[in-house]
């Protein structure tokens, strides 16, 4: 049969596609630094990213050894806990390659910008991200082939493998929380008492929490969105397989002659999500390389067309080999929707929070926000939430929509494929991603470095290029997450069913019923937790960025000539990242220990149908509350740029509606990059908790 | 039997306390008010707040007639569109008589405080909102009353009784969102321009604005407040005489011998409801009365006692009259479930909103957003989003016992008593509601007519002290509103299952499952509307607000000598009074066509699954985002107040924590007193029209 092939196959593209990420890391690493002002600022940035990541990775094994032990505890088996321990290795692997990669490149891409131009800078920025691309996809597909040849294929083991995906999830959120919380701190704290009390610019070296405000960058979108997009893709690809072993819809049946699922199918169904991921992951690897020739072409164009090869590719291949081993064609539909829907939902996500045309289309958004800080800090304040509350919507529907046709094509499969579908180039899409923050990093290196206006210049348009693409991969993200949460959501109903019955129980006789008291229960309970960890989030980041200033305003006032930038006085910038470390790592532990403990309590205390209304409304809330801050950050910071750009009649930098805009501004920081981001994870991972100790609770 | 009996009871006794509300509005209105300038500002006041009524009755009533003729139409009875109109009616006359007596009440209550002392002030301002109190319970009952001996006792009718709670909805949802955008848009825009940009004080007569600010808090709280109570109180005697026709489940059994539920029980259960709200609103009129002798203890106490004694009196008399009945007991024990419930809410949000101390409990939260007022605007909105969304764990989890233990009482039909054991004594509950604006009232009219520090300090102390008691009473708004969402969406379910039965399908055959993907579409979608909606108030409310501060400047421009307060300048106050009502009658209209369309376009375009999904998430989504706003409006407002009184260390009026703290306190105003009111009410009206749209879409 093809199983035995397909892991092989798999594991080979998977290590191939890790060999590439070392060898563009090679590459990149080999661009040498000759300023040795730079060379020292990216060894700072550098030094302090690693340092956090391995504190946290120590206060990640206590937890990960207690969730273990936890694990084989209660279930009596080994091999969910031994998936657990994988699943958090290889996240924790991809974290900690992107990470290095990311701060190698940031300083190559500054130093290629003043030396050779924008063409060679957009490589060196892009392939820093493919390392982390290649890397988060390689390992991904990697683990899954593991654990697919040893419990894949059968629909008695394949639950053991969402122990991976419980391990993978658990370090997605910290890594998202803490990461989060690191550079808000930092962010404000920098801000609050350099751009507003000092006066002095953004990225001035001698701001001690700048270098803290640039590792903050590196351990929040780069390891924390690593951590997170590795999480969405190996739960999207658990959901799909375990789907596969389960699922009993009319709308899945109808992929077979006469509407039957036979046992050979099964194993069908749950090898196509492997096969799926596999060419995804090879096309995505195309798509990576399709930047050698594309990098002299206009920039914005290169990177979205590395990403359009990739998914172009993608679905080609994809129907040429399904047609080919003879299986079903409808997956691929259900996989085609899941990427529009994510196209779309990155369009309208765009549509509030830029200031320019979107699909030439004229946006408002972000004129009102602007518009309304001509009245103050209060106006725009009411008008960012207000952006933000309206800007659910559209997503929301367009997420029926995907449910409605993905069903259509396979049933609650189709669901989890649709939501693969988003992912399964993520080779490519993370790449991008993760271009992001280098290039961000690269110009904030150049001012502190003081390489001049033209290099700064290329940085920051090489910035701002990747602003489009990337609200795409938002939008993927926050679909796939809504769409594999109900997919996690639905195995876990099934999972049930099928342990109930073989205990003797009727079939179909669990069921998750709106009227019945303990699911509403459920679902209100589990309704607020994004509500809670939300909030707990933005406290954390507000008392770190407390201590921040407070440091700042001391190095300020005890350092003499800091301020007045003498040439000796020296920030002590490694307080900061202290301060930050220190904070982030205390931060995220309530977080984690609510998303992990929730299910299991309402599971062990109230039952399973709670627990499934707890699912319900947590998925419900999550994706709402997620898309609300995101949206209204990102708006926020906008309108704030557009008055400094002169795109608001009669206002500029430094003018009473900047103040207003920036104080929104800041309001969004942790609403965008802490407590949004963090929602999508915890859906997920209380979804996958509550999949993983189904046996302990029937 | 006891049925036409009962009914007629019921009118006896409304009509009789409608009666007493008639003496008490004329006892009040005899009080002679012999200051001229006093009146003619009372005049204005009342003159603009009338004026707004009666436009937006016109506009009502184009609602009502297009609204009664479409059901007419499609439902193809006349009952429904019958029960409608009263509904409307009823809900018009309680907002019309409450209104004119609080625009009584306020000038003679300062008259009152400056000649004879607090007591007679106290009896004044308590009597002025007794006659909102008597209004809405007395025409609450009598209308009811008028249903059930229509409809009420009949199995195959009692739906067209849904009918009157979509009329009482949809003028709550008209009134709480244009009176909240009145209100806001005045006191915005009078705050901006007068407090903080000109530097005058509060309620200042140079302020063109003031007088429209007053109008407002009449508008919204008294008119709006008392739509709402009276829309939950009939809500929730709806579902409860709904779900007793129709409840099936083994816990509602469990009330009569041998667990079967007879066709005679059917008609006990049904007429339970009724007679407990007869015996609350008994209760309360003898609550009212006690003032009479209790307004010369310490004010504080005497509110809270009427309350009790309410209280203690309606529980004590209903488990007597239930038992000489041969009644089941349970009913009661789902009754007292809820009030106790509804106090635990009212109370955690105290603890969330107040500076002080809580049953002895220290808080913490405004004191949090006061010291993060010190790091500036940006901190301040940032620790209150995160009080808010922190404050909605503990009463879901209230929320979530109360339906546990009325569910163990009485299945279903006892979380709809829960919700109205809150509301059956809402006589005097919503007079304590009604007396704070009529007390604020009395205030901001001592301040415009120079009545003198003393006064003003009596005034002030009356404000205050309806505070506790009044957070009880939010706390049962929202607990009721809750529990009513969930007991219509109960009702609902029961009637399509009634109906699909009649038509030949299987009894239990239409099951709202979460795993179906129809209802997750819905529950998804459902999930948004009231983000959807909170956004579309929030936006009025700036766009209206942003009109008064252009007119309030230009008056501060163009007429001379007015805000150097020389005597011969008069504001225009007037036309700050057209702003405001204009914008509000305009920008109510798009809420109101949601709410109403929402559940009809998804029930006719997906089917009763959809619909399902649709209001189980409007109900989650609604209840956390009200106490979300309404939580951190009340604690930013406090926050600030604060500042004011001296209770933060090194922060006074004036300092930049407090201009911080003003900042957050005008985000909170749409918050608490806009969005978060209009989503208890959006849930309900969502949930009654899926009700009475069943006909139609099975």
């Amino acid at each position: 049969m093809l199983t035995p092939f397909l892991s092989l196959a798999a594991v080979a593209v998977a290590v191939y596609g890790l060999l590439t990420a070392r060898k563009l890391f090679a590459q990149v690493s080999s661009v040498h630094v000759d300023n040795e002002k730079i060379a020292d600022i990216g060894r700072q940035i550098q030094d302090g990213a690693m340092a956090f990541l391995r504190a946290e990775y120590r206060v990640l094994v206590v937890f990960g050894v207690v969730v273990a032990a936890l694990l084989g505890w209660s279930t009596g088996s080994w091999q969910t806990p031994l998936a657990f321990v994988l699943g958090a290795l290889f996240s924790v692997a991809a974290g900690f390659f992107g990470m290095r990669s990311a701060t190698s490149a940031n300083t190559r891409t500054a130093m290629a910008a003043s030396r050779e131009g924008a063409g060679a800078a957009l490589l060196i920025a892009y392939n820093g991200g493919a390392v982390m691309g290649l890397s988060v996809g390689g390992l991904g597909l990697l683990g899954i082939a593991i654990m697919y040849a040893i419990w894949g294929h059968d629909p008695a083991t394949v639950q053991y493998i969402s122990g991976f995906g419980m391990g993978a999830s658990s370090i997605a959120l910290f890594a998202r929380v803490g990461g989060g919380i690191y550079t808000k701190a930092a962010d404000v704290g920098a801000d609050l008492v350099g751009k507003i009390e000092a006066g002095i610019p953004e990225d001035d070296p001698r701001n001690p929490g700048v270098i803290a405000d640039n590792v903050g960058d590196n351990v929040g979108d780069v390891a924390g969105m690593g951590a997170d997009i590795f999480e969405s893709f190996v739960g999207s690809l658990i959901a799909s397989i375990v789907l596969g072993a389960t699922v009993t819809a009319t709308n899945a049946g109808q992929m077979f002659p006469g509407g039957e699922i036979t046992a050979d199918d099964r194993v069908t169904l749950m090898a196509i999500p492997l096969l799926l991921a596999l060419i995804g992951f090879g096309a995505s690897m195309v798509g990576v390389f399709s930047m050698n020739r594309l990098k002299n072409s206009e920039p914005a164009a290169a990177l979205r067309n590395t990403t359009l090869i990739g998914a172009a590719l993608f679905w080609v291949v994809s129907g040429i080999v399904l047609w080919f081993f003879g299986m079903p064609l409808e997956p691929l539909r259900a996989v085609v929707v899941g990427s529009l829907v994510g196209i779309a939902i990155g369009l309208a996500t765009e549509y509030y929070t830029s200031a320019d045309e979107v699909l030439g289309l004229k946006t408002k958004a972000v004129a009102r926000i602007a518009e309304a800080s001509k009245t103050g800090p209060a106006t725009n304040a009411i008008t960012g939430l207000a952006v933000g509350m309206e800007s659910v919507f559209i997503p929301l529907i367009l997420i029926a929509v995907g449910i409605y046709f993905s069903n259509d094509a396979a049933g609650l499969y189709g669901i989890a494929l649709a939501a693969m579908g988003m992912l399964a180039t993520v080779g490519v899409t993370m790449t991008v991603d993760a271009y992001g923050p280098v290039a961000d990093n690269a110009g904030g290196i150049s001012e502190m470095g003081g390489l001049g206006e033209e290099t700064r210049k290329i940085t920051d348009s090489l910035d701002s290029i990747g602003n489009t693409t990337a609200a795409i991969g938002k939008g993927f993200a926050i679909g796939s997450a809504a769409l594999t949460a109900l997919a996690l959501f639905a195995a876990y109903s099934s999972e049930v069913n099928r342990l109930l019955v073989a205990k003797g129980g009727v079939d179909g006789g669990f069921r998750l019923e709106l009227t019945e008291p303990s699911v509403v229960i459920g679902l209100l309970v589990g309704g607020s937790l994004p509500f809670l960890v939300a909030a707990m989030t933005m406290t954390s980041v507000g008392k770190a960025a407390g201590k921040m200033v407070d440091e700042i305003r001391r190095q300020f006032r005890e350092i003499p000539g800091l301020l007045e930038g003498s040439p000796d006085a020296k920030p002590d910038s490694a307080r900061c990242v202290e301060i930050s470390t220190a904070a982030a790592l205390r931060e995220m532990i309530l977080p984690g220990v609510v998303a992990v403990s929730a299910p299991v309590i309402v599971g062990v205390g109230l039952g399973p149908e709670s627990l499934g209304g707890l699912l319900a409304g947590a998925t419900a809330t999550g994706v709402l509350m997620a898309l609300f801050m995101a949206t209204a950050g990102g708006a926020w910071d906008n309108a704030k740029k557009a008055i400094e750009q002169g795109k608001i009649e009669g206002e500029q930098k430094g003018s009473d509606a900047h103040s207003a805009a920036v104080i929104g501004d800041t309001v969004g920081d942790p609403f965008k990059d802490t407590s949004g981001p963090s929602l999508n994870i915890l859906i997920k991972l209380m979804s996958i908790v509550a999949l993983v100790i189904v046996p302990i609770i029937v």
